[in-house]
Formats: C-alpha cells, sequence, structure tokens
C-alpha cells in the first residue's frame, strides 16, 4: 500500500470536530454521549444491521442516507440501546436530531443519530438533550479521544485509528473510532464505528466503498454469534482535504483510498475481536478448499461460532476433534476423510484423523494470545476468514 | 395416557440383561464400559446424528439397523468417542462386535457398538477388549443401573426411567438410559440413548415410532448448539412379554406403545437438559404465532441458542431485550412491533416494547429453577417448543 500509513491515534481531518462528555445516563458515571462534527457538509454513506429488529437509530439513520447522502453531524448516546422502543423511541431519536441541530445550528436531517446499551429501555430525554448541549459546547479538533471514549460499553478500551495518504497531490486523513463488545456477530454491519475523511468523494462511489470495506472487515468478526439491533457504520467525507474532482471508481487514485479505508475498517474490527467480551485469546480461522466462497464462509463462521470450540480456545488443549465437529454440522458440505486442520501451520488433523504432530507443540500454539487455524475442505477453491476470540468465564459473567 | 406409568426406575423388561463395569479408560477410573443384553432377537431400530463427521460406531450401527433391523446386544464405551479415528476407527467398532458377539455367543451383526467422549482419539483396544469379557460375564436382569453409569461422561447423574402398560392383556415394559450433557444441540438425535422393551413389535413400525418419538423429545432440546458426531437412539423390542400380533399402527393399542414410548424418550430428553454441562436453571421456549411451524422452530432455537441470552438467565434480570434480538436475527420472518414475551405467562413485552411488569415480579420468574419463556409472533399459525438450560461460567470450565 504505497503512499499510505496506518497509525494508532485519532487525529481528525480537517475539517472535522469532536467532543465526547459525561451526560449522566451510565451508573459507571463514564462518558457516554459523543458528538462528530464536519464544518461544512459531507458526503455519507452507512451500513446497518439486517436484523429484523432494528433500534429506532438504527431506521431514522438508515432513512437518512438513502434520502439525502449528506449530513453535518452524528450524535452518539451509549448506555441505552434506544431498540425495541415503539414509537415513542423513534420520536426520541428524531428529537436528539433536533436538539442536536439547534445547537449547531443545522438542519435535522444533517444529524445522524446512534444508540448502544441495553435494549427495550426509553431514552431519559431530560439526560441526554442537556448533555447535547454540553457535547456542542466541547467541539473540538482533538474531541476525538473523547468521542471514542464516550461511545464505550462493555469495551474495555477505546478503539481508533487513523489513515494518511495523498491524493492529487493533496494529503487526506481517513479517521475512524470504533466500539465492541458483546452481540458481536457473524453477517452484515456488527457495532458501531463512525469513520471521518477529508477527502472528497463522490456519494455512490463512497457508499460503495464503504459496503466493500465493511464486508471484509466488520462483516468478518464475531465475538459472540448474536447479531445486534443496533449496528452501524457511518462515514463522512467532507472534501475539505481539497482533492478534485471527487473521487469515483474511475479516479486513478481510487484504489489509494479503498484501499486506505479498507485498511482501517479492518484494523477497528480487529480491535473489536481483541476487546471482546471477557476475550483472552484472539483466533484467525480460515477456511480454503471449500466448494465455493459462501460454503468457506460459513463453514469458518460455523467453527468460530461454536460456543464448544471457543472454550476449548481458553485452555491450552487443542482439541481439533471439535473443529471438526463444527465443520461437520455446518451446512457447507464437508468430506471428512478430507479434512486437513493445521494450528499456526503445524498439522493437528490430516484427511480427518490426527496427524500425529506432538501434543506439546499443538499446545504451545494455543498457549499464545494471537494463532491462526487453517482448514482446507480440500473440496474445491472457496475460501474465506474468520476473526474471533474465545469465551471465557468472564463473557459469562459480563452476560449474566 | 390410560393404563400407562413412568417410573423414575430403571427396571429392565422381560428377557434383557445389562451389565456396566470399569475398564479403565477414564482417568476418573468411574464405570466406562456398557452392555445392554436381549436373551432372544430382538426388533431394532435407531436415529443417529445429522452430522457430515459421523463417529465409527454411527456408522456401523445405521448400517446394521438398515440392513437387519434386528439384534441382540449393545456394547457401549464412554471416555473416547472413536469419531475422527479413520478406518482404524471402523475396524476397532468392529472388533467391539466381533469380541462382545463371541463372549455372548451372537453373530458379529447382532451386535451395535456405540462411543461417547473425545473425539479424533483411538480406542485403546488392550483395555476395552477384556472390558467387554468383564461385563458379559457380569451381565445381569437387575444391571441397567450399572450400565445407566457406565454411560455417562460430564453427566453428573444418571439417567433412566420405565414405563409400564399393557396391550392385548399382556404387561408391557418399555426403559431407557441415556446420557447428555455437552455438545447437545437442535436437529436430529442428540446424545445416546437406548431404549429397551419386551413388546412385540413390527421392524418397520418400530423404526417409524422412534423416528417419532425423537422428533419431540430429543430433536426438541439444546444445550449448547454443538450437534456432535455420535448421537444415537437405539431401541429394541424382543416380544418376550407375549402380545400377539406385533404391533403395528394398525393395532388397536398402538397409540398405548406410541404414547408410552413418547414419554420415555421426552422424560430421557428433558434429564439430558437438566443436567446440561454447567447447566442451573431449565427453560422451556415456547414460540406460537409464527408464519408455520418451521419457522416457529427456528425462532424458538435462536433464541434458545443465543449465548447473551442463555447467559443472561443464569442472572436474574429478565433481559427481554436479548430475545427481542435473538428472534430478529434468526431466519423466521419476524415483525418487531407485533412481538409478545412472556415470562410464566407474565407479560414481558407487547407489541415489541416493554409491557409494563413490574420488574420484581418478572425477577422472581427468573430466579426459579425452572421457567417458561412464550412468545407470540402474531404472524400465523405457527408453533414450536424446545427445551434448553441457561450457560453458566462453569459451562466454560468443563469445556476449556
Amino acid at each position: 500500500m504505497k503512499h499510505m500509513r496506518i497509525s494508532q491515534v485519532i487525529s481528525l481531518p480537517k475539517g472535522f470536530q469532536a467532543a465526547g462528555i459525561v451526560a449522566g445516563l451510565k451508573k459507571s458515571k463514564r462518558k457516554d454521549l459523543a458528538l462528530l462534527y464536519s464544518e461544512c457538509p459531507a458526503v455519507m454513506a452507512g451500513t446497518f444491521t439486517t436484523n429484523q429488529v432494528k433500534a429506532a437509530t438504527v431506521k431514522l439513520c438508515s432513512a437518512r442516507v438513502k434520502q439525502y447522502r449528506k449530513g453535518r453531524a452524528i450524535v452518539v448516546n451509549s448506555g441505552i440501546a434506544n431498540a425495541c422502543t415503539g414509537a415513542t423511541g423513534y420520536r426520541n431519536a428524531e428529537r436528539m436530531a433536533q436538539v442536536t441541530a439547534r445547537a449547531l445550528g443545522l438542519k435535522p436531517e444533517e444529524v445522524y443519530v446512534c444508540s448502544t446499551g441495553r435494549i427495550g429501555v426509553q431514552l431519559p430525554m431530560h439526560i441526554i438533550e442537556p448533555g447535547i448541549e454540553k457535547a456542542s459546547q466541547q467541539l473540538s479538533r482533538t474531541g476525538g479521544m473523547a468521542a471514542a471514549e464516550a461511545i464505550m460499553t462493555t469495551d474495555t478500551r477505546p478503539k481508533y485509528c487513523t489513515a494518511r495518504f495523498n491524493i492529487n497531490g493533496r494529503r487526506i486523513t481517513l479517521a475512524g473510532i470504533a466500539k465492541g463488545a458483546g452481540m458481536i456477530e457473524p453477517k452484515m454491519a456488527t457495532m458501531l464505528a463512525f469513520l471521518m475523511t477529508d477527502a472528497c468523494v463522490a456519494p455512490a462511489a463512497l457508499q460503495k466503498a464503504l459496503s466493500a470495506a465493511v464486508d471484509q472487515s466488520f462483516n468478518r468478526i464475531t465475538v459472540d454469534g448474536d447479531r445486534s439491533t443496533n449496528d452501524t457504520v457511518l462515514i463522512m467525507a467532507n472534501g475539505v482535504a481539497g482533492n478534485t474532482p471527487a473521487l469515483t471508481p474511475q479516479h486513478p487514485d481510487w484504489s489509494t483510498f479503498t484501499e486506505a479505508l479498507n485498511a482501517v475498517a479492518l484494523d477497528l474490527a480487529l480491535k473489536m475481536v481483541k476487546d471482546g467480551e471477557g476475550a483472552s485469546k484472539f483466533v484467525t480461522v480460515r477456511v480454503r478448499g471449500a466448494r465455493n466462497a459462501r460454503e468457506a464462509d460459513i463453514a469458518a463462521r460455523s467453527v468460530a461460532n461454536s460456543l464448544l470450540v471457543k472454550t476449548s480456545w481458553v485452555g491450552d488443549y487443542p482439541n481439533w476433534g471439535r473443529i471438526m465437529d463444527a465443520l461437520g454440522y455446518s451446512e457447507a458440505k464437508v468430506d471428512e476423510s478430507r479434512v486437513d486442520i493445521f494450528y499456526d501451520g503445524m498439522p493437528a488433523a490430516r484427511r480427518g484423523v490426527s496427524a500425529g504432530t506432538d501434543i506439546e507443540r499443538l499446545k504451545a500454539v494455543q498457549r499464545q494470545k494471537e494463532f491462526t487455524i487453517d482448514i482446507d475442505l480440500h473440496l474445491g477453491q472457496g475460501e474465506a476468514v474468520v476473526y474471533t476470540c474465545d469465551c471465557t468465564e468472564e463473557y459469562v459473567r459480563i452476560n449474566m
């Protein structure tokens, strides 16, 4: 990736400001309200949960993205999901946009609203409204970190990164913040992530690039197989960097932009898994040799979501038999007499039976904080990768 | 169910003997080898895992059931699953049948073989073979309890029951033993269960009755959503009770027999869930109002297998929002504005939002050892029930 550099900082692109404050929604008195603001109109794109039960905020944002493809601000609360809250919930989401718009001198339709936290509870608007006022007064070009902190729920650390690259001689910044850490799961955008860039990008192109990036990042992670009601990824591109013409797939530097976008999305997605609720190990599950890519994906997810596989990773015993079991009950075609399984390249199973590798060598792999399970089904050319984590006692404690 | 009585004992039907012994497969030195024997040829039927990865013993038993529909003995070892063991594993399963046949003076094809335990490990035949000899010498009409104990793995208690009823003036006994307690899951027979009856039943009728009973019992339970490689239910009907003619669906007392069979199968299945690995609560999930029965089943399983729902049951907070979430991402059609959720009949959600019931009253339900979640999707007439348990820290400890 020539000319592109990712840094583990949150450095807002030109023309963006952010804030993160304590409104008072959380018992812990931690930050719970974030505001992202573009000083000029930005092109917007988004991807949203495919869960049939959608948070009020998802309904509002997806309608806005479809209708306007533009925006100026994103207001986010953590602690309460505003999901399963009916007409009152939707009115509250609209109200959050109105209050934000009034505080910033915008139109309500220029404001996007996201929520994350407990499902089925109404937002206390008497806390939210003054919170938005307060956040709007604290907006600053260095407020990215506070915003990253304010969107956290069970996350143990804020998640952010910043990419820098050049297009048409202009220096472009693409920064993102995200939150996990439970109800993280297969298929379509998971969790909340907000990306900001000062690049000038055509609206349809931005949506296309975002959808592609999400498909290879947030859609490839799973913590617990539970797809949330609130999953949302939004990107704002305000064009302040001054690159012209607006980026489209026909632009010679389009791939520079999409590479940066893909890299930022993947960076944030992996951070989400590594900070999965209670997670002690990060595991990459790669399947190759499936009949096709779809079946490779199904097989990889079956392994990555198997409770018995995930709990086995907590200890050091490389229980490849449970991986065989999860492959066998997946909807992907599997011929057990052809399956090879590797732990960081070391063979555990060959043709469906033990490869005879010294168990201590396999244990040494599984004792690591990060390792890769490679599975070859030897049935075709289909490949897929899923990023996941183990399931520990701590996961149960967090969610009970 | 007139004339039919279920007792919480294991009382072998006439003409059956059983044994359970310590062969030496388990580090714990607990019983690990069971033998079930009919003094005369018995009609046999079976249902097996639908996992594409099948234990050697499943391959052997399913072939035998298909080919012969008759048998005299079932030999079972616990501790090692004989799954993912290739040609050697199949030869070992055949060898177990041969050794059992020799010890009992039978033909090898009259012996069925089952294994349960760790996947991917070869059976130590030098331990198994003398174990079979020993078990054959200990066969007795009171050996049912020892057999029930010898098939246990992570089970905390043996599972058995006995039904008694009359057909054509003959007293019939139907007894069963079963084991769980992990890798217990949706779709098709789960775990091991062995049923014995002295009724005289026509072969095709017996298979039909067994498949129907399994569908409403073992196929309706889930502990962790992981479908095992070894799931097997076998029934032997030896006709020693002397009822004639052989039972078929045309017989006036057919329903007496199937009611007893269904009741025994359900009793054992529920025992399996209640003794699910680490389980502290038994939960019945009923869905009604789905577009059809298939979608009701999908919705109920989505709830019962959601890790976030299962962990929420450990505590006392009735997190119905997670149930909404799991319904929403299921493949069943859901309209969130129509969903009602009840805890032991007490409304938690009405039309997709909080029903306003006092939280303390809902907490009191969830604090119980057993409760029922009723879900009405209000979209049609489809109904389904799934029996499950919570997912505790103990589950993780057992499987790590």
